[in-house]
């Protein structure tokens, strides 16, 4: 792509209508369209603001950001997104408002909702519960906005939830497209998503999730790798399973960290609580046995000491194809020797591929751009002509 | 209204010229002209962004918040309000701040001004000092505008006190306005602001407090209804009174739920704290008397528990106007069997109105909006003018 | 200065080049020429914002702040500097990002800029860290800029470290330059950095030694005066001596506050704790020695009361020249009778200076804003014209 025209006119040979005045909160939610103009627009984003050309599309207007769990490159890659649109990020935090105070997800958004073009969520602590609340919040405010209350419409975009982590992700994934020069090149490209040792407890599963849930769509042989009793979402699986039939790639379970690496082009190791134990911990929230989340937590870490092996090692590393498989990670990667004694990876892996890594998560504010336009917007190409036609500098020089 | 233009009339039509670089303290200290045009703007503002044009009259500048009690709906309406002028809204978290460093009220009202349009201030927890500190923050920006040490006079909106919520009860005022087809048509209406019974404690009197001296000005026939013990400030009865004979209402107090709300056309059922029992916390709080201010709470649970056949059931609303009176709440509310056991008004009742109630809510952006413009600019109809013959859109299609 | 052209021509005939994409950490890093550039830019926008033209120079992008410590008027300064110049202020707050997680500071340094334009950081806390701690974040930017992880360099700005607070000690000298008229007025003039008695602990040195290392390169005598115990750093002192050598002015310390405010035109009295005390404390600090630092604190306010003599009372006033010096402070003061029993100043001498106190702070967001444009934009004086030329108002009248 060298011209803002290339982008528009691929743009133009998508169809993703549907997305307009609709939310996004799975990947396979989406037809693979709709995927590509994600990926489309985010690129034309980016180049837009490398060649110094603003993306504003909002004079005004808010972009509410909900985070039920700590965060800090999504928070910053929600706030640069909605920033680049023209809207202001205000935060819902729970504890400086009156939640507690009895009202309902309806009604709290609603009330948040007046001049609202877009909601972030990340409420990804509990099996069953993340998604399923954001629904709540999207379902009310379509509901708000049919009933007069709203006068626009504020698109939901997952921040990550039990089930997938679509931003990151797709981030992830167009970042992968870059390296290999397009989602071509991907066919036939094999990749392990292999859980790996951590000294910390209770990481969510969206990650793993949503890997094996976009990138068998790509047409690779996605491999999952886990030791047993670290199993992912059985649904998740399914849909994967069926992603590779259709596009023709494979999906893959073993418990051998040692054979998903064997000649894959790209890794992803990552630790993750295994979804058996996420049920049983929200169960025990739901009773408010807190002494029995303790000992559960007590257990879980046990459990993984049992696995310190599962480690992306130079010596895995080898047997990858060519010795030199692309590295991934959602960050941050719990380091061997730097972050922690015995982690997720080798300090020296870690760090022949930090450029990578870090240029990985540069995607992600425009994934979430794009998201937002393509719900906001019924013509987002048309748009990015305007826009360059407009010609409005980002930084005035 | 269906142009700009007949906003823009009917505020040409008006004489609010006291209201440029002065404060929102209370609604009683503005004449009716000056609250009128609060509603018109607001209306107008609505307008604009219905029909997508920005009302950006800042280019830059800050609107300051101090929220010294959760909020969510008033914090939101604050930042949207900010937003549709183009301020970006800056919170004085004063946990953060070096406040507790023994710094004077002036010293840190001219400190967050120097580029501050705005500064916005809920305090409401203690008898006398919320509307006093409010204007000791106005004072210390004026004199500090006086000499020269501010080169622009923040205005200051009061977004709850101890005597009036003014945002609140305008924006209720205007959502009824609404619903009954002009300001006229509320005439000779019969409202019955009542207490109603809730399992919590302390809940401001302002809300009651602004009610009665806003609406007994619309020649309204106003009741206040409370068991005995939860009087309101005896000075905002005073005022009550003497609006409600200039302009051809009444105002009357009782001790019955029923007798208020038979054949009321709009009910506004609502708990608060007794205004001699907060006075007595005021004082506990004053002397750091924490044990007496626990005993006390104990002794006003107690005391409320006593009323709890104060609340809006669905038999009572039968007795309103044809059995449809509107139901108001500033929210969020207590509502039976759904935020609490026993509460303010039936589940059945609420969710009837749960429309309208977050109608209601969507005006105080706009009331906001409107009061820091009429302060901020001293030819407002002007404005709109030429904002539609800019006619930069809001959101960019 | 009559024109804004004025300030061009002044600015025209500075070298500055050196300071496009770099950072600002310690004023003695700076040429003179640069200072002066960083002065003349604040008095320009300044003046820009008083005559209503718009200072905007970013249509998007994100100012970061980074605050180890409370702050109310250098958090409203950074968000006010980012605001005049169109940036949004994104707080990192740590407590609420996944930094205990383990990452690196070079790794949350990109994750937080890559819509970032300027990163101001406050972290004053501990003698050896803060400085060094904002050099680790601006090499890791730098470094991933060069790598073409972020597509522009934020620019870093020192809000306080442990060895100097530049915004400060530029704005305080900005005042004074306006107070006499100008910089060529402070020529032989006597300043006295003084220490003051505090009955708080542990203030940072960065004042005092930001003092002498800038005020000592304007041709005053300034005197720094403090108990003994009370050192600076001395290679801060080191600095102050070379300096005052080639600016013809002079630097000299002494244990005598009487003797450093005899015939001083201007005076600065202000608590700090000692060096040694502070690097004592670090090494407690290091070792995670809360005992011993609880133990420390307590020696070091018994130390404190022994000069309770060191205050800036009226007698001592009445010894500076003509007996009326200009009173500094950075704010807040520790006022007695007023915000502690016994304090820095007398709350008669407060009170008279307060206007020109209160004048001194409102120069931090020009100076910060003015830091901001000379390292981001390669040519800040045809910006000026340009804006002037566009002409948008600030505020839409």
């Amino acid at each position: 792509m060298k011209t803002l025209q290339d982008y528009i006119d691929k743009l133009n040979a998508l169809n993703f209508r549907e997305m307009y005045n609709k939310d996004f909160f799975l990947t396979w939610e989406k037809t693979d369209e709709e995927l590509e103009a994600v990926f489309t627009l985010a690129d034309a984003l980016r180049f837009m603001r490398e060649n110094n050309i603003s993306t504003k599309v909002f004079d005004s207007g808010l972009g509410i950001s909900v985070f039920r769990d700590n965060s800090t490159r999504t928070r910053f890659s929600f706030a640069s997104a909605c920033n680049m649109l023209g809207l202001e990020v205000q935060d819902l935090d729970e504890s400086k408002s009156q939640i507690a105070h009895g009202e309902t997800v309806r009604e709290t958004a609603n009330m948040i909702s007046f001049m609202a073009d877009v909601i972030g969520i990340r409420d990804d602590m509990y099996i069953g519960k993340g998604n399923a609340y954001m629904h709540t919040v999207a379902d009310a405010v379509q509901e708000g906005y049919e009933d007069g209350i709203l006068q626009q419409r504020p698109t939901l975009v997952n921040l990550q939830c039990d089930i997938d982590h679509p931003t990151q992700i797709m981030a992830d994934t167009l970042h992968i497209i870059h390296e290999f020069g397009g989602v071509e090149n991907l066919k036939g490209k094999k990749i392990a998503m292999s859980w790996a040792y951590s000294p910390s407890y209770g990481k969510p599963l969206s990650v793993p999730q949503g890997a094996i849930g976009l990138l068998t769509r790509l047409g690779m042989d996605v491999v999952l790798a886990h030791p047993e009793g670290y199993e992912v979402m059985p649904e998740v699986e399914e849909i994967a399973k069926k992603n590779a039939e259709k596009s023709g790639g494979s999906f893959t379970r073993t418990n051998s960290m040692a054979e998903a690496f064997k000649d894959a082009d790209i890794v992803y190791p990552k630790s993750w609580a295994s979804y058996a134990a996420m049920e049983k911990r929200t169960d025990l929230y739901g009773k408010g046995d807190f002494d029995g989340i303790k000992k559960l937590e007590q257990e879980l870490l046990a459990q993984n000491a049992e696995h310190k092996d599962w480690t992306c090692s130079e010596e895995l590393m080898k047997t990858t194809k060519d010795g030199s498989a692309l590295y991934l990670h959602c960050l941050p990667a719990d380091i061997s020797g730097v972050s922690c004694q015995e982690g997720e990876v080798d300090a020296s892996v870690f760090d022949r591929y930090r450029v990578p890594l870090y240029k990985e998560a540069s995607f992600k504010p425009y994934i979430i751009a794009a998201m937002i336009m393509l719900a906001k917007f019924e013509d987002p190409s048309g748009l990015l002509k305007k826009l360059e036609e407009k010609g409005t500098p980002r930084k005035f020089d």
